[in-house]
């Protein structure tokens, strides 16, 4: 049993309650609330344009205080979010507001999207699998000034690493674009990396049917219902991003060029296809607990024919075989000569009307 | 086993996954997603006004830039997807967005109108019945400019036959109007034969509902599972088309005339009632799977009947031939001359007491 | 079983799939899809004003391009749809679109309201209780024009026969009022039909409450299902009526005077009373289905208990009985005098304890 | 068993199908809908101002033709709406559409507001507990004029007394407000006692949950059935309420001061709250009815294992008794001295195993 | 079972009930409704600004006419409502409507928000955990006027503390801005609050998951009850808030500034979020019951199996054993020299076939 349990442990989704720690404190106080404190943050400046491309890590924030050069873009990728300190440095030297910054370190914050003057600041749930086939959330926030975008993310995943490569390849369309484009690339590969969870859950829900239908234990159940949770998780992680994109697109920000926005609709395309899936799943893995119910009904109902058989035919003949056991004085055909033959072949009677009976019924 | 499982593959609803291949790529990327690849394209054009017809194979893309002559519409009809070259070359000849050629090779594309100021694109799920009675999803994409429609096509599905007949009557309306009634034309075929599909599924519904109430098995139950699926599945492929025909009888653009609008506000009924009566067959199998399990219930109670019985008559017979059978050297009745007799006669009075009990009880 | 099978088959509801004697078909095509082939057409026609009235049987469709005298309306009353010449005749004659020819003869076509400049087009269900008190849906087809309002039925129910009569009573309001009050009266009559059938389910489901308390058996919940399909079919035939007044209502048609838009008002109410009756309804059919399972699960308790009862007394007892009938040759207890005796007190006293055991338990 | 269907048809909710007696008739025929046929009618007038105060009761409808002094509000209170032509002659003295007075004698009418020129017309359902804890349903019909109330009831329950009395009351502020007042004023009294009828429903579901976690028999599911079908009523009587005070707070009509508006806006809150209880005591009717088919199981499960236990460990035992029952001429053990205390040794054996066995499992 | 019904009693959520002892009083009254009659109030008044802060405790209502000083903000805060002359005086004194007053000593009212001229009211439910880690609702009255902040409680929980605490920081936000970033500012600590009590439910359903996994009982079908119970309660408590923020956040009134407007968009994320979450945890709660279903039909059938092979297996050899106890005089086999043995092996070999049989079954 301890196994299991250790497993479930590992799985559980985020709680809410992580959030007590902030009780009471003023709102825009930086309080991290992932469970990687200490890890040390990491910032990489990105510069390029169609023909340059520049990459250094960068020691202190107040380096980002000297803009990119006229036609430049710049991703400043923050990795690890944990110093408190350090984030509130950072906001300060981007001009961002507090709840901003407040928002960035709060990996329990949902998905968000809200547009300042002088940037667009946006939360998502980064998800992919890990080595043992795992979801894994990771808390991503984006903010998107009119030539930096800033990726704070808590470790490194490798979500991204397309879109780096494509910057590096000099011919790519994203070089000769501006930092909105780099904000799309973004968040088109945030999404395209949800299909595959997607994919692993419909694989889930696949060998689960096909368990049901061969071999269903408890522990089937036990697997559906935790699917299911996941389900239920993943809508409230990945939905929200449809609205969200909904509202870029039409929002009035001269930060986004119309360009950009009909890729953004092209994210949008996805980001529905994914709430359907979702949809989909939700009721499959639902139909899937109903099938288990109708098996185990199923299955009982076997048991319950052979043990009705077995007792239905030997129950008469033992009491037949009780009757001649009985030790009156005065039983005349315990005498006759053939009397046992004659009980033995009544039984066998018994035994066949009986077995005729059940078949006919259909019981076996 | 091994049987079954291999037809649940057979009908397995294309996987969400496919995506992953897909993963990473710069968007507007051409990558063909379904499972025909290599299989040759075939680009036909059929040219006609009011007097003339003609029809003929093109080889190569670059034909399709000779307009065709005035009054007169063109169907350009695409078999076979799988070329991203070819499809790509398509594309720059027909003046298409790279996003609406990714499109046309993603056959996992969920149905979609995008309007561009030059053309109308859609994609749709063609579906229809195979030899072996099973729903065939195919991909279609269309394109409406001012006189030209492009149809593309995984496979020659005859979905569209009737349309290309009634182009060769010379008398028929289509003759006589241009591109987007053609469109319009190509829409309703497609519509059209979800009915066949519906058809079909109400008469699954229909024989399950006679199985459940004649002779159910946990095979029922399954079929039901797999029925609901399917009926989910269509949602997903019939549904989006009603809003889809909305926008597009609502829309603006120059491309569809007044006089076509009228006709496809016919479609838009007829998708309308498909969302209904798909609504109405989810609702059936779900209370179907009830009723299952309502029928599964009841043959326990049959079972359980059988055996209580059988038991409760039994058991104390059995009882009252176990004392006589008891050795004690001194039990009276055992030398009484009709001691057995009288026990046999209180077994039968036992025996008609028990069945009149249960058949007061209306257990049989 | 086949009798039942038979009876299914008659309270059938009408396939989807009649449509697809119309697939391919070029839209506006006059395809009849009812199951009265060849039933001849009769067509009536009523003209009256407030001093006089006049019935007369028409012979050709062509008598009705004589309109009707100043201040006169006319009722054209349709019956039998199944000549799809004859009904291309008449629509030819009346001016009416060639789409909507096709929905007058589409038995199928779901309920809808179309507004043509000169006229405006409905198609509804007509339900009514034939003798056997089964539900029986037939197509109407309502043409209002400035002075006549067309009546297309399969065949002639008796669900208008109270509008004849007020039109015969010289004082009525309607024989003072035009086309307009006509077609309202028309309307209400149909809706006012709708109850009668409403008040059939309820009953229906009263008595079914009253089965399952009393004597429910599987035949029980079979009745439900079907109770549960008929109320599914009856929202896709009423429910749209209420969404369909709607627009009738806020329609700026001429056609339809601001007076008869109040009496109008009074249907809609009633459609709304119908739609929130039937979704009263069917979440009391679905209760009734769970009220069911619980009865089953009682039952199979009892059943149980009944079992559980006897063997828990006798199997010890004979177990009992089993150890004195052994053969061993030291047996002391055999030899003594009130051996049998003491056995048959413990024997009694074990069954009383047993006895005053369950009856603890409430178990009878 | 005839006892419980007598208690039931008592509880029974008014049909629908009592509007069939209409079936036909013309609209605005004034057709009495209630049981109460012949009961004759009571027609009081309270007549007030800020100082005085006359109640009398009125003879003929004609008397109201005399309109109260200014400044002065009157209340028409008419008990008995059976009687049809008394009540249309009250609506041409009031210059009501006979649309209008049909719906106050249609007892079955659904809550409804009509604004007309000269009036607000409304129809409730007055709910109130009577002696027997049963809730009873009332028609009340209100017409608000300029300078009267009219309050149509089929019998006079006490839900006005405290308006009533509060009219007595000199300083009260309804003596020196208009009929606006008063109607609201009426008005807050219905919904009022509806949060009694809540109160009850909330006790009753209470007690329900109590029983199945203590007693649960078949009768508590009933009475959960019964308890739901009640509530689904609630929903039909109370639930419109709100919407319809929603649209006398926006109605643009004279007859409502803005003063009297923000009054109607606490009725509103409380119909909002209504409405919101009742939709949380259907849920927990839902999770009753699950609670409930839960304990079933469960006690099936203690059957079950009751049955399992006993013939586990007896019929073993009976075996090895009937073993050492056979009539073996060598059965070498039979003649051991020992052989019986040996096998009565071994059967205590098997016993304590099982028994152990058992509670290992945690059976009992 | 009594000390059940006691826990049971404690936790039960408050009665809708309560409110009958308003029945019929005039719109106005002020009736306080909590069950803390007679507990004397206290009123403090915090006066502060950016460099002083002032706290004493205000003895008579009207002391409160002194406005406080220019650039001053104070905090009315007013523990016990029950005394309603004292309310009333209150009311009078600040100026505020009857209704209002009603409100704020009805501590049933659900949450809601009213914008007055001069002043906006607002009535929420403040949710904390007691020592017993009980759910505890008290109701909050907050009115924000230009200069003050007015807060009714039923008790002195600590939900504000912190708030307290940040006003007697000097160098605070808190202080250097005014009443509305006050009113905000408890908002902020009434929702943030709410997340400790998600946290806490979330933790129960973590546990009853672990139950039905590990050691289910009729308990925790019960507890599931509960549970759910309290999450439909807390939406209706907490749910309203999200709503009541939207209007506040677009309301016009001067009240609130734009700055404020910022921070209580901060505020609707975090309802917005509760709301999700308690979506959630419904349908988790909602999941739980039916995998409760689920583990008592798999442990069920694991109770049938263990009775189905006791059954199956000793039936028949108690069948044998019968056979030969039978006492014929002529039954060759009793008189073998082996034949005792025979039998034996017979018997045995029977057995191993069970076995083996029902472990291919995969029974055990």
């Amino acid at each position: 049993m301890s196994k299991k349990t250790g497993n479930r442990q590992k799985n559980k989704p985020p709680k809410v309650g992580k959030r007590h720690r902030k009780l009471g404190t003023a709102p825009g106080t930086v309080t991290y609330l992932g469970n990687r404190e200490g890890s040390p943050s990491k910032i990489e400046c990105i510069t390029y344009d169609e023909n340059d491309f520049e990459k250094r890590v960068i020691a202190t924030p107040e380096e980002l205080l000297k803009q990119p050069g006229a036609g430049q873009t710049q991703w400043i990728n923050v990795v690890g979010v944990s110093d408190e300190q350090l984030m509130s440095r950072l906001g300060v030297v981007s001009d961002l507001n507090t709840l901003v910054v407040e928002d960035i370190v709060n990996t329990e914050q949902r998905p968000k999207v809200d547009e300042y003057d002088k940037y667009i600041f946006g939360v998502f749930k980064m998800l992919y699998l890990n080595a043992e086939q795992q979801i894994v959330k990771e808390h991503v926030a984006l903010v998107l000034t009119p030539n930096r975008v800033y990726v704070y993310q808590e470790i490194e995943a490798d979500v991204f690493d397309r879109v780096r490569q494509r910057i590096l390849e000099k011919s790519g369309r994203i070089r000769s674009r501006g930092a909105d484009y780099l904000f799309f690339a973004l968040l088109d590969a945030l999404v395209d990396h949800y299909f595959m969870i997607l994919e692993q859950t419909e694989e889930r829900l696949d060998q689960l049917d096909n368990e049901i239908y061969t071999e269903p234990t408890q522990h089937t159940a036990y697997k559906i219902q935790q699917l299911r949770k996941e389900i239920i998780n993943l809508r409230a992680w990945m939905g929200p991003v449809k609205e969200l994109l909904g509202r870029l697109i039409q929002s009035e920000s001269t930060l986004i060029t119309k360009d950009t926005q009909v890729f953004l609709r092209d994210v949008l395309d996805h980001a529905v296809e994914i709430n359907e899936t979702l949809h989909i799943q939700r009721e499959m893995a639902f139909s899937l607990m109903e099938m288990y119910m109708s098996s185990v009904s199923n299955r009982m109902n076997e048991v319950m024919k052979v043990l009705t058989i077995m007792a239905s035919i030997f129950i008469p003949l033992t009491f037949i075989a009780g009757i001649y056991g009985m030790n009156f004085s005065n039983m005349p055909e315990l005498q006759w000569k053939y009397g046992y033959f004659l009980v033995l072949a009544l039984m066998i009677a018994i035994f066949m009307i009986m077995v005729v009976y059940f078949k006919r019924k259909g019981w076996f």
